[in-house]
């Protein structure tokens, strides 16, 4: 296993001593509960809006804390959900009054954790607390670790609206509602060339052959819809932007696309990526109005990419440019 | 090989086409010259700054391109130069009646390259151009493609900080002063756990054991000061930082500190490695002013991490906050 860590088991806490120490105008970490906090939470009268599962995937989700997106990322171990009381946490510690909104990607373990936590916030200390689950995936229905889609790349664009929208200082029954209209109108699929080693496992999640892709990959290595032969950049984009457009219809509406690097893939290639998704939509008449090209929701080092598309109208293109001052996610600001 | 990619021959080109429509707001490309250049050159009185070199290090340069930082910049084939006509293209284009400076990489092709286009733009349209030679590299003193030490990290920043200088209106000559200042007072070395394959080649540049890491590497994968058997991030801080402090007094002054990924290691572990750098310049007694930790000078997909070193005073620090608004960096812009 080749891996710039020490050892297997500090590897999400030395990773959060050096997010902290690079961006300390930005973010702390609470170490006893595992928290990265916004560093001026709780902000009194704004709605707290908190994230998190497994480590493995950064920038997201701590890399997203701070001025008009997170004011909290619960980071579990690689590839494993946070727990309860990490959640209840940052839940107290981000409420200023407004309530909180938890922003969750479909996996079992991840909705069961902030669902708890939620229950124990709003007991323990009367935090009104809502849910919003991201289930974007269009390569599969269920899977290894969901049941229903698995919520993968749009969770970036919804921390980023979202948050846009808890900044201006929207309440909470709004957020949830801008939340699940994001949901609704946003899908992503993805791909691996490569697969990726836990540090607590040591070897590759899955095999590959030399010449095989795996289309319709999750963000934890689980497999996808289909093995295939390796193909071109054109092919690829082919095979995640077509079921795409099928789910959803995009006519008539601009988009924000993300093309994503899974974290083993070099820039060069995601804007060969990103043209090839840009000359098909074109084909299919949909305009690309904003767009983020890089590594923002990972599976540690595998080589891939995916493609999320998100149908935008005037307010959620105005949240998109709101500014964002985070250690992941800066413009405007 | 396996790559995102449609042939072999296009890699360049194609993402020179994604690239541009991706951030169509702050860059435009010249395709017959095969040029990066800024939206809004020439900027009328200010000094033109060009960079260039072979393709593979995206970021670098393309992404540097816009306000603050570079004017122009010429991709080369991956990890080959550009050619002189490309460079005299781009100084022509960027000429705002200030002059133009070149900062090269030292690598042989390269510097002479930058050399002669600077003599025929001179010749041919009367611009008055310098050039900057960073080398910066460390690990050895001559190497397959250098006389002298290569220029490696330090190119960044030194971007940043001469390319906020000529927005601040600094005229020509203060720009080269500046430029070698940077050089004088930054130092880099850097680490692959792999190795990266060029497109042309279809085959990694050089081979590594299960157990084996090459110190001292460069950026196109030649190689390093030795091989040696995997270690932790601990360790392979030291490797790298320990040599940077011992070729230049980095006592009494703050330092910009650069944590970079190679291109196939996860910011998981770049933010560790990160902890670890702060943790011995600490007990050094150096202290980071600024940081960045990510993928910003890369060899395609290789595994591994550089650390740079820039001795800063007020003045330096002064031009690094400065706005800065380019596809790959950009703050309080």
């Amino acid at each position: 296993m080749k891996k710039l860590i020490n050892d297997v088991e500090n590897v999400v806490l030395d990773s959060l001593h050096g997010l902290e120490l690079a961006h300390g105008d930005l973010v702390r970490v609470d170490y006893e509960n595992r928290v990265v906090l916004r560093k001026d939470a709780p902000k009194q009268g704004k709605v707290g809006l908190v994230s998190g599962g497994g480590s493995g995937h950064e920038p997201m989700h701590g890399g997203f804390v701070g001025m008009g997106m997170l004011d909290a990322a619960c980071p579990g171990e690689v590839f494993t959900s946070p727990v309860p009381d990490q959640m209840m946490a940052a839940d107290e510690a981000v409420n200023g009054g407004a309530g909180v909104l938890h922003i969750v990607k479909n996996y079992t373990g991840d909705v069961m954790n902030f669902d708890m936590a939620a229950e124990m916030a709003a007991a323990e200390s009367g935090v009104r607390v809502e849910s919003v689950v991201v289930d974007d995936d269009v390569a599969v229905q269920d899977s290894l670790y969901t049941a229903g889609r698995r919520g993968v790349g749009l969770t970036v664009l919804m921390e980023k609206i979202v948050g846009a929208g808890a900044e201006a200082g929207r309440d909470l029954d709004t957020l949830v509602a801008l939340a699940k209209k994001v949901n609704g109108q946003g899908r992503s699929m993805g791909m691996a060339l490569t697969s990726c080693t836990v540090p607590a496992a040591g070897k590759p999640t899955f095999d590959l052959g030399e010449d095989e892709m795996e289309v319709g990959i999750g963000i934890h290595g689980e497999p996808g819809r289909e093995r295939r032969k390796l193909a071109s950049a054109r092919e690829v984009a082919e095979m995640l932007v077509e079921p795409i457009l099928g789910d959803l219809d995009y006519t008539g509406s601009p988009v924000i696309a993300m093309v994503n690097g899974m974290g083993g893939t070099p820039l060069l290639e995601l804007f060969i990526m990103y043209n090839e998704v840009y000359r098909i939509l074109e084909k299919h008449g949909v305009t690309i109005a904003r767009n983020l090209v890089g590594n923002y929701i990972t599976s540690l080092e595998m080589a891939g990419t995916s493609v999320t598309l998100l149908k935008a109208d005037d307010d959620l293109l105005k949240l998109w440019d709101a500014p964002v001052l985070t250690p992941g996610l800066r413009w405007g600001a």
